[in-house]
């Protein structure tokens, strides 16, 4: 069984504790912190800052899963030298007009590159950069706001990514789901193929368990 | 003596533990706390959010004095329910074809409508809009980064703006000085006509004296 | 044969007499009316608007077909409380980055969604929204203007969209037609699988024949 | 007394029957048909095309006053061949980097050229384009939307614009007041120095009284 | 063995003494010259300019290959008179809105049309336009600046698109390699199915050899 | 009598041997030579480049005098480092939110620093950037196309920039008339207080005298 990755969303977390629950997260164990970057223009909301990625460095060791949901990012990710090999900066396919130049800079930076793709973009974009990326991270909602349902048709959409990066030579590239990452959704997307997966307030962080049960569950359902 | 007030910026907090930051803040007493929004559009960079205000609402009783430094703040201002008549919210007049109408739709929420003017925006803008503010913010900075050096013309800026102010009979719309507010440079701001200050690392979080001597130190500058 | 819908086009009514002529329209038998919103942006054009759109369901009962060319359509779509399930509401894939959300937005008011696509617009961009659409429109001019000649490669695009919606189990959603619906090209349309014709000035409102007479041969060709 | 022009909004006729409604309108008697054209981008609203003023002349004489709250208003001037030296093109002072290359554009077509100024825009815009302008339109709502409500502080404006034409020697500049023309507001406006009036539901298509009733109660309130 | 075109990249010559170098240039026999236009916006640098092809259109009859990295463009294609039909203008899918039109516009004015895809660009959006395009350039290095690596995974995409012209019946149409054409990487280009190659320092302006040696030298590469 | 100085517009030169138009200009001798830069943007034209201030900076001493008619020109800026403190580096006030920001860049490079507004933009938006500015462009024809007419409302309003320079005391910053500067021009420009000419075909180009004849007869008009 093909084992998947636990990436809790820090929009899930207390803003005003934020070191308190980190330690707690990292207690139980996670895989990744995904940290949502939003600029009010390609999303209509702001979330989280660089400023907020550099003192998570200061006190963490866990790899970060950063989601760009903002237009220019090349203005930005220069900004990101705190990030390691470890780390992932996914961009947004439609988020400029140059994804291939944007995610070699990410990557000769000596960080591993990711590409996001929303609901209604067809899979075909990633064809000419599959040598580019070292995630795809398909949007199982519109990205922007919490708390959306599922979009049934991205499960199908994991799948034929998880084709395509197959049958091109690239089954290495991790494909990241990201919105309503429930516990029965994520039956569902491990099914089709996603190795990480961004836990939010419908798994891990679910009022129905402790942190430690729910993800011991979570684990159970996305292969340790 | 005009009383001035302090308004700490929050962007010299410990990101990873605000709370405990915060009940510092308040314990040694300040009037605002000052909240900086940035879009990555009307400035380079992404600071904090309006989940971050939410929070920081359920654990704070201080007045609000938030920096909306984004394009189309009337997307985002609906989202501020949490914020009282005591809270000012402040737009740029730079980053909106028609600031009349969000000053007003700030105060129909109930909510003290503040407007900021970049270094290079002349005086006059503020001329057909005094009745429909509660605050000036004078940029003695460009707005979008920390740690810039005081632009010295913007001295003379906030005496002429607190000239207009009492000429046209507003002499109770408030001044707020942003921008490398030392110690030094209050002195002068004070003098030019200044009543709110936006505290940073070069003052209140001076790593020269504890919170509560820079507190002291700096209230005595601008008025008790 | 599959039934054919005529739409006629809003745009070749006299602007200063709607109701009589949507009364001639009406007496006649039409089975939509098409209303062209521009904005300018999207298109270098401004045609009909929401009040129009309001008026119009005042008097008349027939279905709407609302072809938004405009860009940010999720705030204007909000206006559109008037429509109810017999109305189209459709929006162009090219004219927002979250074409699924636009389209869930619409079926959550309960209006039917349709999604248009340009002329250079590759068919595959629909595959992820075929659950979230009752309408494809094919563009078989550039949108923006009246008198364009067809584009004879959207004839076989059409084809190729009825092809994907029948292997991918959607057969019953509807392909529409728009640019240089004439009596010659309706046949080829119809051939190639349209459902829904745009009717203009080479049709319906040719001056050739009377609007019965017109309408009748018309629904010879695409199927009654 | 100075003479007051009216120009009824277009925007409060019935859109399904216009040319009855204009008909009726030029019977009693007015001076102009105030149009708008918003472009959902510089106000979020779409109204009036250059279709529909295509159609207008068809079938009127009276002149027309076309407020253009649309970004790009050079794109669109060149559609207007059919305005002549009666009728007046105004564009915002805040729509384009070339306000001063556009207004001459009109006058190039031999059509008169007017400014219009949003309420937060300050009257020293117009210092350096007085010798090309022929009339100055001081929003007293912000545009976009009917039924707003007067800002007091525009009254002041009008009356500051009229000097400044005064005194640079330009008296002969018409000044039109658009936004919540009421009975009770047209009264301050003239005072203050308006010229022409953009008469909506609050004034000649109000209730309380017949289109004659209303329109010779706002002629004496407007100067005959 | 198919025959190649070279088309010198005019951002090498000397920009003091342009006609000096066309002159040696067409003196050894070059097939086009290469034009970039650029707008600060689509890529980040500006270059080559309408006057600059005015002024070469009088001093050389060699036909020009004019690579619109622009938005807009047709805003600047009417600016092109001066141009024929030997000459090629090529603008990008991901400049405009409304690709078929502006392509149809650059034949309708007798010019050979093109169509430009960035690295990240899938080879399906061509499917709709092959019958309105005399050439594609597929970028071989991201737009925008010179000095750039060979993304290999271009080269397997010169051949989809050669497979694709030639199985739609456009075996006629050429394809242009953009993008660090060495002379090692010529050879790839020329196997995968280029047709014209984008000749710079790396290549025909080497300081390795004379202008004759190394022109003669790829033309052995490119197929003569 | 105040010194005029003499700057080309390089836009007169023949692009395909700037070099020997330079060193005839330079043999007669002027002050500066005069570079636009347009982006398709700001203005609809795109004329010289960074790369043509590179090479140009090669053959010549003459200090440039830059007119950036861009967006953004914070991005294209750093790119000049080939400039030295006898150059100037003009921005326009309406391309950028933040002025004074790029302002104190170009000083922080070295290099003169000047800003330019359009003709519709008042003078008073120059008060608070006073001290960050060596040379003020007064444009007295639309940007963006050469072959305008003078608008005369310009001469004015160079008298009251030189006013608000003597006044504020920066007498010492240089004025720059921009458009259609004949002959006869110059004369009122010269009486208005300019300073430096950027002349043209209708000045020292013109086809009427030698270079040396009109160099000769514009100096004198414009003070030597």
């Amino acid at each position: 069984m093909r084992k998947g990755y636990v990436s809790p969303s820090l929009m899930c977390v207390d803003l005003m504790n934020v070191q308190s629950d980190i330690e707690k997260l990292e207690k139980v164990g996670v895989d990744y912190f995904h940290v949502d970057m939003m600029d009010n223009h390609f999303v209509p909301n702001i979330t989280l800052s660089t400023d907020f990625i550099k003192a998570l460095k200061k006190i963490s060791k866990t790899p970060l899963d950063i989601h760009m949901m903002i237009e220019h990012p090349e203005q930005t990710i220069p900004e990101l030298t705190c990030c390691d090999e470890n780390d992932i900066i996914c961009i947004h396919y439609e988020s400029t007009l140059h994804p291939q130049k944007v995610l070699a800079s990410i990557r000769a930076m000596g960080v591993k590159a990711g590409i996001a793709i929303n609901p209604a973009t067809p899979v075909c974009v990633l064809e000419d950069i599959l040598p580019d990326v070292d995630m795809v991270l398909c949007m199982t909602v519109n990205p922007g706001f919490a708390g959306q349902k599922l979009i049934p048709a991205t499960l199908d959409k994991i799948t034929r990514i998880r084709k395509l990066l197959n049958e091109k030579g690239y089954s290495e590239v991790l494909i990241e789901a990201d919105g309503n990452v429930s516990f029965e959704n994520a039956v569902k997307m491990h099914a089709a193929g996603a190795d990480i997966y961004v836990a939010g307030t419908s798994s891990i962080f679910s009022k129905a368990g402790t942190l430690e049960e729910n993800l011991e569950k979570f684990r159970k359902i996305i292969g340790e």
